[in-house]
């Protein structure tokens, strides 16, 4: 799945992948609406309307892209309706051959990782029969619990093809109160980054290995040091536009190859027609403007690496 | 919810929270029979087996223990059918007057968490109207993001009087990993825990706070330091019997109140009549196994309590 990723990435000349992070906030009135008129004011109206909408999305920017990233906290936060949107979401990214990456940040003791990593990317059993649950094509993965709770992901990845992100440097502002720590000479994010490289080195697609990392836009020095402690890993970087990460930024997150990188957009592509700069294109039009969000991010990344 | 969740502890005189993580292997043949006779061999059906396997287990040991702790990976590894037997299970055991503590080791950036809490333990709002998503009583959070990650389950809790237990020193092999890393004098476990009892000191019931720590019971000279830390938090054990943790290994993490923990065992209690010991059970009577082996283990932990 690495090597349909980083083809995907060759054939768009787009190292992007747009969040699908639906809040009710950002969804149109009109789809709203419809939503509402059949299953009423529920989670099910909620989640036909999440649905719609990322629908709507999808089909218009789908071409421009390699990878979605669903965001499966804002389809849980509706219960089972939301998670049968979720599921939803998933299938029909697959059917339009987008890469899909479930951002479900998952981790525990051995088993339970285990039950995670059938769950989302492998198969379970059930009698004589088996079984996808949502089967996305990667996932992220938290590390805070070691290697126990990340090897059973990895051990579905060889099994199924497919591959995982596992959280190195969040993007978020409280990211370094325990990831910032220094122990000795180095800090928890890079002996975490250390670890993501080891254990990638025995799971290498073509060029990269599909034990990737996530380091967030927002630390564009602690990407830099990361780049040099896991040349061989592919790294999700969020963080771009809302929460503040800018082209000029992603430059060190990627190879000489052009290529390592993979930049998260969500609310600035999905929520595009919100801001001032696609106004125009007004709520009707809000597949339209992230298309074009879509376009604009493109080109500020490949003049960003152009400049470098 | 700290404050019922106590009070339920001393009623029962058991500091004890069983571990529903149903896994195929332990649900006897003749309860996958009838669901697949019903259902066939489907996600549904393994969804109906574990369901009415829980229920069994329920209906048997409810009266014994102040509350139970559904491990959602177990359902989440049969998709949606799988998340809808685990709502039914949270929702049964609150019928039954347990506690509900969600293994869900959720943890994200800011809106993110709050998707996860408001989906977990709040009421998401959809038009002009409310609704509970999964609505357990706690839940546990992982801690690596930092605050940002774990103040929406806090917000959530305030309004909702629920509670969470963060991740300090996991029960498994590799949890030193990361978190037995010394940065300066402390390890990443004690600053996690400084942490946790900072967050709690601003949410405290009548004498613990509703924001806990869990630290396995795999690590009893780690429990010591952590009750010293955390002097005001519950602790949340894991790692008692199929995963080593005895009951002498298990006073430290008590108050000289006799409170501040509660010990969970899962498959030891839930798969109790595949153990030699519970053998004459049989599968048949494996709910009343699974009682046998609660009363052996409120009894493990008096005595080992009464003679620290």
């Amino acid at each position: 799945m690495i090597n349909k990723l980083i083809e995907k990435i060759e054939k768009t000349e787009a190292p992007i992948v747009v969040g699908l992070d639906p809040m009710m906030k950002y969804v149109p009135e009109h789809i709203q609406k419809k939503a509402f008129a059949e299953y009423g004011e529920t989670l099910e109206g909620a989640a036909e309307a999440i649905w719609q909408y990322n629908k709507g999305i999808v089909d218009a920017i789908y071409d421009l892209v390699p990878a979605v990233k669903p965001q499966i906290a804002m389809y849980e936060q509706f219960g089972i309706p939301g998670l049968v949107a979720f599921k939803k979401t998933v299938d029909y990214c697959k059917e339009k051959g987008l890469v899909v990456i479930g951002d479900i940040k998952r981790g525990d003791i051995g088993s339970t990782s285990e039950a995670y990593a059938v769950g989302h990317l492998g198969k379970v059993t059930v009698g004589s029969k088996n079984y996808y649950g949502f089967d996305e094509d990667f996932v992220t993965v938290n590390p805070y619990l070691g290697s126990d709770g990340v090897n059973p992901f990895i051990k579905v990845c060889k099994e199924e093809k497919k591959g995982i992100f596992v959280l190195v440097k969040t993007s978020n502002p409280s990211s370094g109160e325990f990831q910032d720590q220094k122990c000795g000479e180095k800090t928890i994010y890079e002996l975490v980054g250390e670890k993501v490289a080891q254990w990638g080195d025995d799971c290498m697609g073509d060029k990269y290995s599909y034990v990737g990392a996530v380091v967030g836009a927002t630390y564009p020095e602690q990407g830099k040091i990361l780049r040099k402690i896991m040349p061989k890993t592919f790294i999700l970087v969020p963080g771009y536009g809302a929460q503040g990460g800018k082209g000029a930024d992603l430059v060190h997150f990627f190879n000489e190859d052009g290529l390592g990188a993979i930049i998260n957009s969500s609310r600035g592509i999905i929520a595009a027609y919100q801001q001032e700069q696609y106004a125009s294109y007004g709520a009707a039009g809000y597949a339209d403007a992230s298309r074009a969000a879509v376009l604009a991010m493109k080109e500020d990344i490949r003049q960003a690496l152009q400049n470098r």
